[in-house]
């Protein structure tokens, strides 16, 4: 089936690509989220996934993305066959195509959900299967749209809507996928502000920033702490990557730079915004702000993150209309 | 408990070989199948395996086999116990014996699937067993039951009998275990006709061919596709392994002759015929043939494995009489 | 949360030492997994953990523990989310810590089974846990509660009390952490007395014995199994490492010296005992002795670790009072 906009068409579609998603669609997906939020913080049972099975296909360990889908099918019912590492089995060492494994699971199963390391592999697959559709679990550098929609409905939960924001996004902004995606879905949306900081070498580029531009988002570039706007509503924190550094003493600096610590809370941000990141983390925020409400990282953020899976299998499946 | 013939007593059985089957056992087994085909086909839900556990023991991966029985065991409300590459963990890398293992997992579980490399472990493991039945899912060079069982399936399926058919086997005649247990299963019914075509250094066995005659087998040796008969209910191609060549010029020339392509199909296969695999395939089967309503393989001979499946762990665990 | 006495209160407790577990707790444990086990012998269906997620969390493979818990849990209806060696995850080997991939997993589960080869792991994983229980399935020298608990309940089972018993201690007393933790555990009753007979190298330490003395056991160090007092309820036997010795000779020796055989049975053991082991065996038990009515080691006690499990997961879970 071919990558194109779903158009509120979740039933049997591929869901590949964040680009997919246009407002009407994006828009479905969160009210039904809400829903089945609603339901399982109350702790009311939902069996409507029972009798579905889904293949969770990892071409490549990813225990968090994994653990979330896991999580997400069998809390409605669902259940799952695990298959971790094909490429170390039988089958597939003997040189089998992807195209060809894709068929055998999907004999076996009413959806796929799939990681895997090349870009691309996710259209190949949802190319390859005759009868049920493929969810994209991260394919390499390519797309991973569950992280993406993820950040967008953790937003829209708390401010009810995705236009006329303001965020900060802070750390690598030229390698993180995430940052892209989140970028890329608020510039579906009107009136929104980003500003960006980021150390020198990890700077979004300008093409990039041309095209966010060119969609409607308003782009504002800062250079230090200092220039924090405390009208942000929420702040995308990511992991400054240590790798792309050949001068170890800059590493350090801008490193130190770029922590979310109390006190720069206490001085740049609001207490009515939100404090993101798409984890790992590996020092970038202080733990002594792990219990602070607007720290949503390490809670509602990864719990959206099965909500969110939750709306779109059962989209998918069609056992939500 | 010994590996005796089933005569129709599925109850507690250990499925070790396809020789424990006689006619009458196939036959119910393949009933049963197709009834439980009809219920998945049609959506109807069946929780027959509800409250049952079954441990998949896999000290070999298989990602199809593993698959398929996890999927055909949810599919019937039932779950499993997976245990994978169990020699890395400690108890059995201590040196517990596989006798000790097999009675752990027997008193978590009604059942235990085991696969394991070397030939013989199946029984072993089924006298090891004090109280539940063992399903082997391969042993090695041993047997592999169930794969048997489903390419046996998938012709009465397609014929409604497994007498009096016509068959062609092509590729790799002296490795294949699949080739040798379906030749087997053949052979327990009259009047089938079966035609060869392999590589010089590939063939079926001078002794292995009087054995098959001997038990009411019609066995043909052709040379090459131009002998290919028309009349021919189902082709059965297996992968020519790479491995066995010397010379490898030789293998190139004999793998190109073994490839199914759209002309070889048009000049020598009936419109009525299927075309099965035992997968996974290397190249002998060109992709264009994957939509030709003939080609079974990656579609119902898949799908029958975990039907078979489904009704064999049923019969076993005495949830259908 | 701080590791503390239970005082019979389950619901929303971390599991991390049998230290936590007072008489009462214990019994109240034993009463609930009789109920359970009754329920299992007798094949009446429970689903009282339906609804509910539990994250396996394996960074060290224990097929034996792992097993017991997955099937323990779907049992009585519950699913699991299987996470097996997280660290070779990328997250984890970004350099997450253990606190943050906690923080991950409660967000998908209601109760999270950690097996860590670190001592300290278990408590460190309750501390950062905001929301959910954490049970401990063995961290490093550490404890390993369930086990203990598992062997308290098979004497409890058999003879429907734990004071008063008569044990023997046999085999690797100075490295075995199930001998330490069941010998804490027969201290808190009264009126017990304990034999113990190992290699020279190997025994119970001093200052142990004069602990466990204190603490109201009375202890008997004995040479030889002539030594064995006949009127023993139980023998713990355990496997002798092998990799302890210097002298391979004496090793051969003392290994040989502590085999339990039929006619050690015959001569020292009465006909109301029981042979426990916590396995893996590597010889220390003649497999003969396995069909003896007396030997427990694989069949009700490793049964009884299950029921046990399913116990405390029910009561910790709140979903038995």
């Amino acid at each position: 089936m071919p990558k194109s906009t779903l158009k509120e068409q979740f039933l049997g579609s591929d869901i590949l690509s964040l680009d997919q998603f246009d407002i009407p669609s994006l828009l479905k997906l969160f009210s039904t989220t809400d829903h089945i939020r609603y339901l399982a913080q109350n702790s009311i049972p939902v069996d409507i996934l029972k009798g579905t099975i889904t293949t969770l296909l990892f071409y490549e360990p990813s225990s968090r993305t994994f653990g979330s889908f896991s999580a997400a099918i069998k809390r409605l019912g669902g259940d799952t066959v695990d298959i971790l590492n094909p490429q170390q089995f039988s089958s597939v060492s003997k040189g089998e195509t992807l195209e060809d494994t894709i068929r055998v699971f999907e004999a076996y199963s009413d959806l796929i959900v799939m990681r895997h390391p090349e870009k691309g592999a996710a259209q190949k697959a949802a190319d390859a299967a005759f009868f049920i559709p493929i969810i994209n679990a991260g394919d390499g550098v390519g797309e991973h749209p569950t992280q993406a929609l993820l950040d967008l409905y953790t937003l829209y939960e708390k401010f009810g809507r995705l236009d006329h924001l303001t965020g900060l996004f802070a750390g690598d902004l030229l390698n993180g996928r995430t940052v892209h995606s989140l970028l890329k879905g608020l510039s579906l949306f009107k009136g929104n502000t980003i500003y960006l900081l980021s150390p020198e070498i990890l700077k979004l580029t300008r093409p990039n920033i041309k095209l966010l531009e060119k969609r409607g988002l308003i782009v504002k570039e800062i250079r230090s702490e200092k220039e924090i706007p405390k009208k942000a509503d929420f702040w995308y924190w990511t992991r400054v990557q240590k790798e792309r550094f050949t001068d170890l003493a800059a590493y350090e600096k801008v490193k130190r730079s770029l922590v979310i610590t109390p006190e720069l809370l206490k001085k740049y941000a609001d207490m009515d915004m939100i404090i993101m990141h798409p984890l790992p983390r590996v020092g970038e925020i202080d733990t002594k702000i792990d219990k602070d409400p607007r720290a949503v990282y390490l809670r509602s953020q990864v719990r959206n993150g099965m909500f969110i899976r939750m709306a779109l299998v059962s989209l998918v499946l069609g056992k939500i209309k």
